[in-house]
């Protein structure tokens, strides 16, 4: 749907490494776009261990009721991505649609119904065909392979100008281990769980309960510390699958995430989580700058939170940002409105490292010239001493330009 | 700053009628812009009552403070508000700078500086130089007259395409009292407190507390029900004087909020402040439809009032809105998003009376061609029905377009 890839895509693509026991294939299903791949299904080895984090949307969407269902077993065999439609507010239709998928796909991969995962992305609120899926996932069943993580991150895109994967290799003992991922944006994105479509891949020896552990506290600085728009979607999902075949190779089984030998696989898993997540953040609808927000001296963590997204979702913040225009005011006026313990008079702002105001008021000695110049720099940093306890955090954000209210607005034209 | 008036300006702008007791007069102070009136004195007789509701920002400009600690006095003899300078977030220099304007407004006019009331709109974070007051205040008090509302209307405006005034006459006892409104936009507007500057004036004889009682009730369904853009002002202030003036042709003086002579008065100044309200929505910077969010069927009010204030600050909803196009969907999605009690397969939604979905699906029975003819009104409702209980409320907002994006980032260029 976007013609021209984000100024912020990252420069350094990696090499996506195989993970044994993950095969992958993508074709098109013609659901809704033209001549490009928009189904992707993985197949995973018995033994796969699943989590997932899903969308805290009251109006969620009909994969992820069921996912949801089906994470208590914790197996799973099967994924099934499709982008175009969501599968979203179809009713019984959605319910039956996912129904219908999971058994095509079932058949294909030769497992139950009850391991195969379904995450879908694209219009809401219209009817998915189910019927589409039929023969192809039987095809790509046979054909999958174990190394294209780069199309399978294609075919699930939306609106996103480029794919987003993200890969690290850790030691889970003595046995070195691989996490892969991939995720797709690109709007309608703020952080309530995971945002948007995002999968995890690994060959470590993780019981379901312990990833899910992982899982849920990784996404907290990485995925839930990300917006686009404040809006949250109605199929936010992120699934992590753990083959196990590392165990092999002596890699030893994991059963508690308090395990002590997950140290370094842990620091792994939020490396690959914020690289997908700042991925996200980088190719929001129409950005052309990347924001970084750091609230520090806040009462809490959560109070820091709170502010940055306040802050993080400021349209006239983040107009003010894709105007080049360090405008604090605005920072001080969003500050003011997370209605979170803020004394002015004690409030900084600093801009890309340059402080603007301090203690209330415009900082005297900052040189509007050399603003202006930081400005320019695709990545702005604002950072916010609030001067009143320990509590620090950090959001990712991008700017507010007119391009995200042409993709948004203009596409019936 | 903007250089055409909204499509949404009303077309009937009432004449203001005069209120005994009160005079104004508007001059150019050269606070910011060049060749435009930039400040207004209003004087008020003695006797004349106020109450205020401000921002709830937790980093309120120096006049709101200024405001808020003399409002407990009850009394007040001027009014000075000027445009282009907020005076927020300017510390000592700040609280100096309302001190020294009250004193040349109280020398001015005659009174203590305690009984004058200060508002600044403009640019956060600039010293305003008070000094620019010194002599303009005096001369104005001596021309102020009695029916200059208009201009004054004019004097406060910032991003503001129209002045925005309002009136109406209602028996209080067997006398006619007069109720004279005005206010100003048109961006950093959401509904924490009285929303953006407002002022309004009676004649009627009220007390203090009474009219306190009374300012506090309206501004809950009308400026606490419009949002523009999510963002709350540092400087929200509407005060309402009452002169008393009408005691004088028998009107009864009123000491209880709760008294039941008061009972057509108390519609009428809703109906005032509704009327400018709606304004400031119909000016919201680049708006070009004007929004009603409609919840019903929802557990309480005030959770249908969450539910309308996520959809009316949902980016995505309001530029579907300025692409015209009722794109249920994403309301369902800021419905899912606001976290209160909701069933997706209860939710209905129609756009100007066309329902689009219900039941948790799409309604198979709207003409997708008779809903886009319906888009194309200057206002468009959303009305979401959730089928949960008796709660109901009502939000008005504005689109979001690509000219919200260009008042707000590029006026650097």
């Amino acid at each position: 749907m976007s013609s021209s890839v984000s100024p912020l895509a990252p420069t350094n693509v990696p090499d996506m490494p195989e993970i044994s026991g993950i095969r992958l294939a993508t074709a098109e299903a013609g659901i809704r776009y033209k001549n490009r791949t928009d189904v992707l299904l993985t197949v995973m080895d018995k033994g796969t261990a699943v989590a997932g984090v899903f969308t805290r949307s009251k109006c969620p969407s009909a994969p992820v009721e069921w996912c949801r269902a089906r994470l208590k077993n914790g197996k799973a065999r099967a994924l099934v991505v499709n982008s175009g439609n969501a599968n979203a507010f179809t009713g019984k239709t959605g319910r039956q649609s996912t129904a219908l998928t999971a058994q095509i796909a079932a058949k294909a991969v030769g497992c139950s119904p009850n391991e195969v995962f379904l995450a879908s992305t694209g219009v809401i609120g219209e009817p998915l065909d189910a019927s589409k899926f039929d023969g192809v996932l039987g095809r790509l069943a046979e054909t999958a392979s174990s190394g294209d993580y780069m199309n399978a991150a294609k075919a699930i895109m939306t609106t996103d100008t480029f794919p987003k994967v993200a890969t690290a290799r850790v030691k889970l003992g003595k046995t070195w281990v691989t996490i892969n991922g991939m995720a797709k944006g690109a709007g309608m994105i703020a952080p309530d769980m995971a945002t948007m479509l995002s999968f995890v891949f690994t060959d470590a020896p993780i019981a379901p309960a312990a990833l899910q552990s992982l899982l849920r506290n990784g996404v907290e600085d990485t995925f839930n510390a990300v917006t686009i728009d404040g809006d949250t979607s109605t199929s936010d999902t992120l699934l992590a699958f753990a083959t196990g075949a590392a165990a092999a190779h002596g890699a030893p089984k994991i059963s508690r995430a308090g395990d002590a030998m997950l140290k370094a696989f842990i620091k792994a898993l939020h490396g690959v989580l914020a690289d997908l997540s700042e991925q996200v953040a980088r190719d929001g609808e129409g950005a052309r700058k990347l924001v970084e927000i750091i609230v520090e001296g806040a009462t809490t963590k959560a109070s820091a939170r709170k502010i940055a997204m306040s802050v993080a979702n400021s349209p006239l913040v983040k107009t003010a940002i894709a105007g080049e225009d360090a405008n604090w005011g605005r920072v001080v006026m969003a500050v003011g409105k997370a209605g979170e313990p803020a004394n002015r008079d004690r409030l900084s702002i600093s801009f890309n490292g340059i402080r603007v105001a301090k203690s209330g008021a415009r900082d005297p000695s900052y040189n509007e010239a050399e603003v202006s110049e930081a400005m320019k720099n695709p990545k702005v940093q604002i950072k916010i001493s609030l001067g009143l306890g320990k509590g620090r955090d950090r959001v990712l954000t991008c700017d507010l330009t007119k391009e995200y209210v042409a993709i948004n607005g203009d596409y019936r034209s």
